[in-house]
């Protein structure tokens, strides 16, 4: 059996992590193979990814295994692989939302963070347990202070308590929270909402949404101003505002 | 009947889109108008604006009858008149209001949060439509997403799902969600209370949060300390803090 | 009795606030003596610090007895000393939690919110009242803007209002919320939690929390690699990784 299981279901890519036995922990070896996983979608005309996991957690992070006792290059190069994982991720033109069950684990809790969206179980629970250990989660906790508040992403940060999915999904780091019986079935829903209309003003939107968060407000327009009124002239654009205007459905241009 | 009412009452200035039959779409002739409207308002003594609609939503956004079969050229004029609307709108001396009733949509969600404050009715909701059609809502993800977390904000933007008022009351896209009878009171009431004060420390006070919200913390601080210094020595600084420890009324100077 | 009481005890330090009959106002030299304990502090083998207060208030800000008349120099001075304690809080190696009690109000607001965490009384409350006065709480906004929503901050600096605990916690402001007669229980309780783990991995982890928190989603990557790479080869994290392997509890290097 794969250590990544890779289906095609209609629009929709999934990408499970299937290392139940590792607990999904994330060695080189393991990395790599998700981010060529992920790669390899983005290149489809798939509308959509999920990214699942199999086993009784979603990811526990790295694997210290692997860590333990590693050079500093070592060390520095697994966690570049990582953060490639995580860039690949925010650079598809896919739509991805991770479908966390259990527990979501330093670098596993950034990996279902970094995701466009997150569905959560009521049973998931989110951490960065570095804090209360010898080794601060310092680059996970990069994806998950990037999405929630300062005071909340310093408690997290500090204690490495879990957060479940019903404070995860208060404080703004997951999108739904749903039983675990309707996990996969909400993840779907959630999908097909998001991935609706033309797929490339979408996959442009998406990039443009990472393009211009981090920038000030007056960076932001006078990068979103040119990316909209170029867009303006594609053929989906027009395509969309003509369907509009006469009242009928779209068709997006192939 | 003009597109565009002002009403001056007391210390508030209204300034009310009446193009219903349009459903007060931002056509780049509307922008104008508006935008002078904001100017005008701005040289009076008035102290607050309340920026609010009449018809069957607050504002959908721009208008697809001018935009469909555009020019670059003319796509890229119509997003900065625009944004020129919302740097007027902060540039204000006043407090400006967002009185917000049914539909927001796109650039009319844009100018909504790109208010000071909102007030909503229950029945207000708010959308970026762009991302289920076929041209992506890049310059209203601007003014949305300095305002909400950032998984939240991807799903409005990936979904163009509408918001309602409860839920952007909850993710601190809204100041106050009042039943439909209660919102130009409550709309009134927070404008009262965001009045009070010395007009011209405020209006210091409103720029310099502006210049100063998108800036790290050191770099704000480094601002902060420079204008908080400079004003101490305000007419109306001394006047407060005198008025304070004699306990009195102040009189702010005219 | 001294205006600044220190007690040890265990592994915590408290820093007491104790001008009750100046409502703990942050005058010049109590911001001087107050950043020295904090320093001091930090210099020790503590693993936590609880900045709390005596008195009717938490704090209630800057003492307009020395305001009232003071020079631009004399103004601006006092805000960079205001300014260095903060940085010190948020420099010492130690957790800092601030207990809250009743009012912390404009630069007493700004050094509870600048604590690592906030615990807060049901009948604590958060102002930045300028905004209703002559003299805009231009600096206490930088660190209330840093920890909550844009809309959020916008109110609390234009009205000047009292925000309540609740209100507080619901908007990411403060960590805990509890019944007055707890407070100090929970206060001791969040910090046991939040200083779990070697504290020489912690004090790393604080401070290069707040060297990303400001950076770009891909700068802060690239900080918080190096940062994590390197910190792979000290011999808390090989002690921490070497006990989890061995399932045994960690031994945190002197």
């Amino acid at each position: 059996m794969s250590d990544v299981l890779v289906q095609r279901d209609g629009a929709v890519t999934t990408i499970t992590m299937n290392r139940p036995q590792r607990r999904n922990a994330l060695s080189r070896e393991f990395l790599l193979v998700l981010t060529e996983a992920f790669r390899e979608a983005g290149r489809t005309d798939a509308l959509g990814i999920v990214l699942a996991a199999n086993g009784p957690v979603f990811s526990a992070g790295h694997d210290f295994a692997d860590m333990a006792g590693a050079s500093h290059a070592d060390a520095r190069s697994l966690l570049q692989t990582c953060a490639e994982l995580m860039r690949t991720i925010q650079a598809v033109p896919q739509v991805v939302v991770a479908q966390v069950h259990a527990l979501a684990t330093a670098a596993g809790c950034q990996l279902a963070v970094t995701c466009d969206l997150v569905v959560a179980s009521e049973d998931a629970g989110f951490a960065a347990p570095g804090g209360k250990g010898g080794w601060f989660c310092h680059t996970p906790m990069v994806a998950i202070s990037h999405n929630i508040g300062r005071k909340r992403a310093m408690e997290m940060a500090l204690t490495g308590d879990v957060v479940d999915a019903r404070t995860a999904y208060e404080w703004g780091m997951v999108n739904r929270v749903v039983p675990a019986a309707e996990l996969e079935k909400a993840t779907r829903d959630l999908l097909e909402r998001a991935t609706q209309g033309s797929p490339r003003s979408k996959a442009l939107g998406k990039q443009a949404m990472y393009a211009q968060l981090d920038r000030t407000e007056a960076d932001a327009y006078t990068y979103a101003i040119e990316v909209m009124a170029a867009s303006s002239q594609t053929p989906e654009a027009q395509e969309g505002m003509s369907a509009f205007l006469e009242k009928r459905r779209p068709e997006w241009p192939a």
